[in-house]
């Protein structure tokens, strides 16, 4: 397996869903380029002498060896993207899966546990706003009447673009008889930072995903005249909010957490108007739950000193918090032994192997990321990179499923 | 004349274009408000005996004295509010006018020169985005087909707006025979700020309309995964805006100056993606240019050290710069003479006598605002104040038409 073997394949996949002018890609789920992209997977599978079958939740599901055995080990990632997002994120893992079934057939090799490429729906969120949501759905974590009512940005729910695209949409929901054939999960995923770029080294195992949570930060102020109000007579909620900004930065780096702000509302939001009020979202990550708590807890602290300097109001909304996800010990070792070693890393992204980790040993590998640039047009890996991924999914599929 | 009879007249208009819930007034020019209000100076007017007229661009004037005889002395100001405005930022000049007219003949005095009182349409620009609409288009400073073009937030273009309410559009535009009538402007205002409060001072006469301009401010980082991209990985925008907040507001009061970020947009403005762009708008204000010039300096030298620290792109693009308005040394001495001494003080604001004052003397008393909060449903003046505020009116008419 080369880098131009992995090209070429990657190379069918990549017309599909590419924004103009460089502007990444928009593969939103049960949208035109996604039924495109489940059309490649079809054809593929086939070519394989794969079987393939879908949930009622859109997600698929191609069989090396019987669907029925049980024990099976599953692969494979999603297709959907983020606005303007990255080629790697999600297809890079079906793509491997494909190219590393071809490599354990050319080493001679037969499975004696089933193996299974899946093709997830709507893990981003980007159309319906759910994370997720396809494999919520097959294990009952989310509700399939709740699911047939998310709109997207057009108002069109997915029970009305399922049915578009020939789905029937009453067939949403869990699926414990499908999930009980599993008997482990591997996903292969690009990085989404630089820690693989740092180590040198093309792939790693994922430790957990860390837990992490979503605060809304309300600061209120005096709505005034820009132009005529004395400095010295001002209650501006933006100046407390700026410093939300710098504050949270600053106390990640000093945690080795992460802290953004990356979405902002302001009322009323004119030129000339001191703000009356600033809405901040702040996301929080860390590799644990104390230093999480700790985290969020110096970030507040600092804020409401600020906020008592301002003269502002500040409130805080917690709007969701995630506890972490340890991915199974036994499973990953395993992985890092086949491998013959790699770097054991955690990650503070949500990913479908995270949500299927509640229902059976799950495992993640990730591919090296030179800049460590996710969900933009910039997110890249090499090709021989990539084919480093499929060469180690390989190992792990021969390792789990040919001994 | 004591408080009680200010807040008679004063309250014969308070009901008009009331948001619900104390949500200040909605009075947007050319609404059911502004007609009612319209309605109200005319029957004001003509119950004392005034004449009333407009203008084609809708100004109102109610003559004591002949029309026609020239050098006429106009007060006055405008009716219309920002959204959910304060009460008092424009109607206390017209209702002070008319208490003034009332005084001036208990006295007995006849003027000898004509006396106008003027309702200015458009003044705040809240309606149609221009601000001083009304007097731009009187002398000629803004081009008459290009305000019937205006559109509102809901798509009605003034001309539209107008018809609606009767009034020909096709009048608009400068009226130099009109304007050669006027031979001094006295505005009288609620002040937007605190200095007279602090010089324990009811009314104040204006020096100046500071120099001030909008600078819009465009941040440019990386677009990326909020949970998994490390701090020391990011080109986060916000982290500049967020400083450009607080320098500005810094700078500002290290110069005695006016400094305020109040606008933001943020792409994606995404809670769980690091901001690939934060544009903010600075509005500037200074009680002179080199100030003003010195303090845009200074912030922005600032924001370009830590954008170079952040590794973030930082541009500027001049949006508007005004010059300073020097309001007339010998009418303001006369006034200030006429008052027995008050403080002369400047303003980071513009008004209608601000536009005047390109075509003729002109001067600006103030009330005392005692918290000093202007655009905003707190904004308020005691009645007190307001009556302290027509006697000073009272005082400049008859020193400069009466004598």
């Amino acid at each position: 397996m080369d880098g131009e073997r992995f090209a070429a394949l990657w190379g069918s996949l990549s017309s599909i869903g590419k924004a103009p002018d460089g502007g990444g890609y928009l593969r939103y789920a049960w949208s035109e380029a996604d039924l495109a992209c489940r059309e490649w997977f079809t054809e593929e599978a086939l070519d394989r002498g794969l079987s393939v079958e879908a949930d009622g939740n859109g997600n698929l599901f191609a069989w090396w060896g019987s669907a029925e055995a049980g024990d099976a080990v599953l692969t494979g990632s999603h297709f959907d993207s983020v606005p303007h997002g990255g080629a790697y994120d999600g297809p890079l893992g079906i793509v491997s899966a494909f190219l590393a079934i071809d490599l354990l057939r050319e080493r001679g090799r037969e499975p004696n546990r089933p193996i299974a490429v899946a093709a997830f729906t709507e893990e981003e969120g980007a159309r319906f706003g759910v994370a997720c949501l396809g494999t919520r759905l097959l294990t009952g974590a989310f509700d399939p009447a709740r699911a047939r009512g998310l709109v997207d940005r057009d108002g069109v729910s997915l029970a009305r673009a399922m049915a578009d695209a020939g789905v029937d949409p009453g067939a949403l929901g869990a699926d414990p008889e499908r999930l009980a054939r599993i008997g482990a999960v591997v996903e292969l995923h690009i990085e989404q930072g630089r820690a693989l770029a740092d180590r040198s080294a093309p792939v790693g195992v994922a430790s957990a995903i860390w837990p992490h949570g979503r605060w809304r930060l309300e600061f209120t102020g005096e709505a005034n005249h820009a132009g005529t109000t004395r400095m010295g007579d001002r209650f501006d909620p933006m100046l407390t909010f700026a410093f939300a900004v710098l504050a949270a930065n600053k106390e990640a780096r000093l945690k080795g957490a992460h802290a953004t702000i990356g979405r902002v509302s302001v009322e009323p939001n004119a030129t000339n108007a001191i703000a009356s009020r600033v809405n901040g979202w702040l996301d929080a990550r860390a590799a644990d739950v104390p230093t999480l708590d700790n985290l969020v807890g110096a970030i507040m602290t600092r804020i409401e000193e600020r906020s008592t300097r301002d003269g502002t109001g500040f409130a805080v909304t917690v709007e969701s918090i995630s506890p972490a996800t340890e991915f199974d010990a036994v499973l990953r070792d395993r992985l890092v032994a086949a491998l013959g070693g790699a770097p054991v890393l955690p990650t503070g992204a949500g990913h479908d192997a995270g949500v299927l980790s509640a229902v059976a040993p799950a495992a993640m590998l990730f591919v090296r990321n030179p800049t460590g640039v996710s969900h933009s047009p910039a997110e890249f890996a090499t090709d021989e990179d990539c084919t480093a991924g499929v060469v180690a999914l390989a190992d792990g599929l021969e390792a789990l499923a040919c001994q």
